[in-house]
């Protein structure tokens, strides 16, 4: 007697025969996907098969034929390329730094080095005195000393933050316009610690952006363990370092957004989007950023054609051309979607890695947030509720449109995530089968009861 | 003012002023414990410079020194060993399964396998065919086939069950009791399906129960990928077995429980323990299983210390000698405790591996559970909050002693933990720094508001 009255009062807008078919539907498409999902031998072909998949590359390109094939194979009404141009960022060698002289006296230490992404090449070598800053107040403070230096930012991520994606924010900047904002001051280079959570010395790259008003000078990433050594070293002594970089862009590049379709019975113009992004840096796999929001987003039409469930709405499932540098899969997507009149009721990105699922993030008003809330006794047992927050980098565009599109996106536990974030360990191999699975679960979830009640208004 | 509402809620029985004080006191715990925990360095030294330590083994031995030499560092009040014997079992030998038969034609196909915990040696080659069974229900049917086979158990976790725990619980009895169910009915040896949740085909060994009514017979845990081949196979064809196995015991071991000490100042005879075990099985580095719950001990203290913290309460930060085979460590904890008249509120335990902290479960009164609740504000924002549930196999017998101790432990994230459980892989690389620092927060956190406010009655 107790357990029906909590579920009345759990679900005070659905009827309890509605509550028992959701509960019904959910634990088939959970069980479908713990037993059956294909997700991870999925990501084992895009990671292991293709591998690194930067926009303009080789590994892209095959990438996009790969997630059309594949999502043809599960028989969606339809599935089409969203043709759209990408840069072209070439690393163009093997990045390099040493110190090569402490306090006058010549050494040669090399460091683990990552060019940022989008920088420039050195052309040749470049030699100077280092000038560590903790931050962008430091440096403007001693902005008079920085001419004819490479700057160094002590761009840790907090470790008292819980939420590493916090901390990653709050660092961000130092990676996106350190390198101009030093240069506005006469750096020749700039070198950022890796905006790394690792306990070890692997570099991570990652978007950088020139301001045109400055010199377009190299900048690179340090291992956590070179850089906080050369931090404490420079407080006391002048360190000198060479650093080499090849960094070019070739013309535009032709990619794709892979999009496969469900046509809605009952409300066929209203459309929900499931996506990730199919391009990643160079320097790895791509596994979890965001090899994992892949498969997710094909794992997820997958199970939804294996129990042949007819949504009531459009659903689309979004395989991004390119997110990491330039953004431009999601300019495409959302770009379409206006010169077609298309009405997007929902969007969910999968792009925080394939991490144990924690929530469903959703950005609208306090009103529809409690009517999605409503959801969460039914998301609890396979460990996601309804949050406030959420999005994605590919889905912001398409929120931007008519901003009646609700943006929302799958939180995972987010402990590991920086400690591989765009380094060379971010494979197929620190990804883990029931963690990658249980996202599918929730975002299916999530996804059926989205197209089954609507939005609300 | 809707803020500090919420916090009048949330706080019944403290008064707003105690919570900005526990508030204050656990960030300060969390800060220790994120930026300058030992916990993972110790974890390094216990599995790398140290090893498996399986019980009875110099590996057992020297960890407990380890650990009373180290927990000596952070001076609390005292450190000092419980003596305590331990059963010593030894693998022996190389455990050794092939096919070599199929349908009557000769072959050879060596098979992935671990003998199981306390088991014997198969006195040479035994050689039969195999009988699988998918449970003890098929065992029971077909008793009369038995005789002379070699019986496969298909004990598989149910990949449908999100809680990890629970699929192992379900599968447990196949490990610990199937070989002398299978021999009751003349079975020759026994093979299962490693209690693993793993896409590979490592084996898993763990602690298995003779009954002394009948034969004691080999027993191995098959690679879960070898094991769902020939479990498929045999179900069309007959597999005829090879096997070996090596297990023995010598003599009772002399081992240690380590106990370190912080003495109360206003209830120096409520004692509160923490603890792990020090002992693993043979065939790893014993990281997660438990080398994470020792560390998280030592950790904790180590917190306590650095913060100059003087509990009203007495805190015992205890290494277990024995959880794997035989349950002594707990034994003699709960042993001296009842002959010392010691009084015992609460103990923790964690022994769930080193992952993601979620929860601290507690075995209490609906009445006790809800006072406890009452802390979850303070804990959510670190990962966890009280619920239902808790305690762990060496804290048992004290719950036992006089029914009065609250049994608790730290839960986790359990998604990774029965992949590398009791295999080769559960090694020092597969923890995760802040994964499991934040589990010593968690556990500290905990730890704290039970020193402050004792348990109630």
């Amino acid at each position: 007697m107790r357990l029906f009255l909590i579920l009345i009062l759990s679900y005070p807008i659905m009827a309890l025969s509605q509550v028992n078919k959701d509960s019904v539907m959910i634990k088939r498409l959970s069980d479908e996907i713990m037993t059956n999902g294909k997700a991870y031998d999925l990501l084992r072909e895009l990671t292991k098969n293709i591998g690194g998949r930067l926009a303009g590359s080789p590994e892209q390109h095959n990438a996009a034929i790969w997630g059309k094939v594949n999502m043809e194979a599960f028989h969606p009404d339809k599935v089409f390329f969203q043709p759209c141009k990408t840069p072209n960022w070439k690393r163009g060698g093997k990045d390099y730094a040493a110190i090569v002289g402490i306090d006058g006296k010549v050494m040669n230490k090399k460091l683990a080095v990552m060019a940022l992404g989008n920088s420039f090449s050195s052309k040749g070598l470049v030699e100077a005195d280092v000038m560590v800053v903790a931050d962008f107040d430091e440096l403007e403070k001693r902005k008079n000393e920085v001419k004819g230096k490479i700057v160094y930012y002590h761009s840790i991520l907090d470790p008292n933050m819980i939420e590493t994606g916090r901390a990653y924010e709050n660092a961000y900047s130092y990676r996106s316009d350190g390198p101009s904002r030093a240069a506005k001051y006469g750096a020749v280079a700039v070198m950022i610690h890796s905006l790394s959570t690792a306990p070890d010395n692997e570099p991570q790259t990652g978007v950088m952006e020139y301001n045109d008003s400055f010199p377009k000078i190299p900048a690179i990433a340090l291992g956590p363990m070179d850089a906080k050594a050369l931090y404490a070293q420079a407080r006391t002594s002048t360190i000198r370092v060479q650093m080499e970089t090849f960094g070019f862009f070739l013309p535009d590049a032709d990619e794709n957004n892979v999009v496969a379709e469900l046509k809605g019975s009952e409300f066929p113009n209203e459309v929900i989007t499931i996506g990730g992004h199919l391009d990643s840096w160079d320097v790895n796999e791509g596994a979890h950023d965001d090899g994992t929001g892949v498969v997710h987003t094909m794992e997820v039409l997958r199970a939804f054609k294996a129990l042949n469930y007819h949504p009531k709405r459009t659903i689309r499932f979004v395989l991004f051309a390119n997110e990491e540098n330039g953004g431009r899969g999601g300019l495409k997507y959302a770009e379409l979607a206006k010169s077609n009149n298309e009405k997007h009721i929902l969007a969910l990105e999968s792009d925080d890695g394939g991490f144990t699922p924690r929530a469903i993030g959703i950005g609208c008003s306090a009103t529809q947030l409690k009517r999605f809330q409503n959801w969460n006794p039914l998301l609890k047992r396979y460990g996601t509720e309804v949050i406030a927050g959420g999005g994605g980098a590919d889905l912001e565009p398409l929120g931007l449109n008519d901003k009646k599109t609700i943006l929302t996106s799958l939180l995972v536990d987010g402990q590991r995530y920086f400690d591989l974030h765009h380094a060379v360990t971010d494979v197929f191999e620190n990804v883990n089968k029931r963690e990658l699975h249980l996202g599918a679960v929730n975002i299916a979830a999530f996804i059926y009861l989205v197209d089954q009640y609507g939005v609300g208004n």
